[in-house]
């Protein structure tokens, strides 16, 4: 393992992932004092909602109000979730986002179908209008992000090649408006990987795009998340989505406490402890996670801020 | 990964560390009944209890009728923790376990002394009267135990050099009495493990005797453990403790909520789902999760218990 990254970027998404599963609502203004405290940390990327529509997700209804309260903080962004041009264009309309400027395209056809009653084909005939919409807001469109990448609930395993098909659907759209492939952001929606799989999988796409920054978006439904991540940080790969206490929970389990994104203080912990750094603060961050508890008003999956960091030992023990 | 062992050997432990946390006491036919479903699930030993004094943990006051009631099951055997010969006695007194004949030694010597009041040189002095003891019952002495391996609350980081020098204390003690030092069993008691770590350590211990057989013991406290299991399995090291659910807690974490051993069905789900036979039957051991959340009476942090197999939707797919 000598020859892992020495730096790895982590990109919250515990406020997006986590509020959306919670049945009593939220107070705006609590969702705002936790995603202050994520800024205090060092994490410099932070997904804090969804512009989708209020009846499906009564949660995010504030989603307005919401952004307009975010703390204006030097060198962090926040991103947001939308699932077509109407949350697209309300998002942009609060002047608060960072644009990826990604197309989409999931990996299980039998999901799509379900979550936007299209087919692969069809969801491609959308891309050119997705790239309008970039231009308009003077985005680069660079990105592909596919979802269900490792396996699905409602298609089964999926192959490594029907991964690498989506994105190459989507370079060939990008490349036929000018851009370039720039960055990958691959998800494992319901939580499938296992480590032999994600080295697999993600072997297969480094090969084949060498030169596009890879980002992974993993849930730890069944356990083996930062093993998951481990097989990536052992192919180069360093750029990571992860939810604060491990907030997220999964709408496909069928068990209310099922786990959700991998928990982003668990993963700075294995992170900083291997020597890569994160530049996030451990101690700021698991206080972070215990806020989370407090927000949602229920235990989350999260173990490091249960088990506490190592650095109390190691002080206390260096005082002696 | 193409070179990882093709089967693995998972010793069952959650019995006899979940139960020693619970406040209150659990009914000696409860535990039986779990310890009972768990022999049907392809699980080969189980770590059942601990022959302890009544007052230090009074949760463990029924071990010979919980030993009396324990069921015969072809193929499966029982073992026990004890840490004085009085408990040793006991445990043997009761004809129902299978001893490994260990001689144990912690890395950390602040945590030995805190546990036993003993040095180092102390504990070494004891191990002829150990070794007579096994000798006693007809068990050879080939296997070295040492705690607190990776870390220790009580002492801070621990060099790999000092896990060495306990295991050597340990084979020159069987050496002199005729015997080989044949297994190692290692144990991150606290949970301080990461994968370099994990990786660094145990090559230089199998560097250092590479016939012995590796069994690790790893807690879960911060969230790396089935990622430190992957470093383990890199090495070729293929014997693992779990407890089933993630039964344990951690009495060093001062949580009471702190996440204890690896979860033996999330380290079966992972195993298998990389091509790794481990012999126990998910499903099987997901019911003895859930059982162990019922005998509890709280919820346990095992993940793929909550998540649920990949059997279901892979089976769901296959009849489309």
């Amino acid at each position: 393992m000598s020859d892992l990254p020495t730096k790895a970027t982590i990109y919250e998404v515990g406020p997006r992932e986590g509020f959306q599963f919670e049945k009593s609502f939220i107070p705006t203004e609590r969702k705002i004092e936790l995603v202050k405290a994520l800024t205090e940390t060092g994490v410099k990327d932070i997904e804090v909602t969804s512009f989708v529509h209020p009846e499906w997700v009564p949660q995010m209804a504030d989603a307005e109000a919401f952004s307009a309260g975010l703390p204006e903080v030097s060198g962090v962004s926040y991103s947001c979730l939308y699932l077509n041009t109407k949350g697209f264009d309300r998002a942009v309309k609060t002047g608060r986002y960072h644009f990826d400027g990604a197309l989409k395209l999931g990996a299980s056809p039998a999901f799509i179908k379900k979550n936007t009653n299209k087919t692969i084909d069809e969801t491609i005939a959308t891309f050119d209008s997705w790239i309008d919409k970039y231009e308009e807001i003077g985005v680069a469109v660079e990105q592909a992000t596919v979802n269900a990448a490792w396996g699905c609930n409602y298609q089964g395993d999926i192959p490594p090649e029907w991964v690498m098909s989506r994105i190459s659907s989507i370079e060939q759209a990008i490349n036929a408006r000018g851009y370039k492939l720039k960055r990958l952001l691959l998800s494992d929606t319901m939580g499938w990987g296992n480590p032999v799989q994600t080295k697999r999988l993600l072997g297969a796409v480094r090969e084949r795009w060498p030169d596009a920054e890879v980002r992974i978006h993993l849930h730890d439904t069944r356990g083996p998340g930062l093993a998951n991540i481990i097989a990536a940080l052992e192919l180069g790969i360093s750029h990571f989505d992860a939810a604060v206490a491990g907030l997220g929970g999964c709408p496909f389990a069928g068990h209310a406490a099922a786990a959700g994104n991998i928990c982003t203080e668990d993963l700075v912990f294995m992170c900083e402890e291997m020597g890569i750094e994160t530049g996030i603060d451990l101690e700021k961050l698991i206080e972070c996670a215990r806020l989370a508890e407090e927000v949602v008003g229920h235990s989350l999956p999260g173990k490091a801020m249960k088990g506490g960091s190592l650095a109390q030992y190691r002080h206390a023990h260096a005082a002696q």
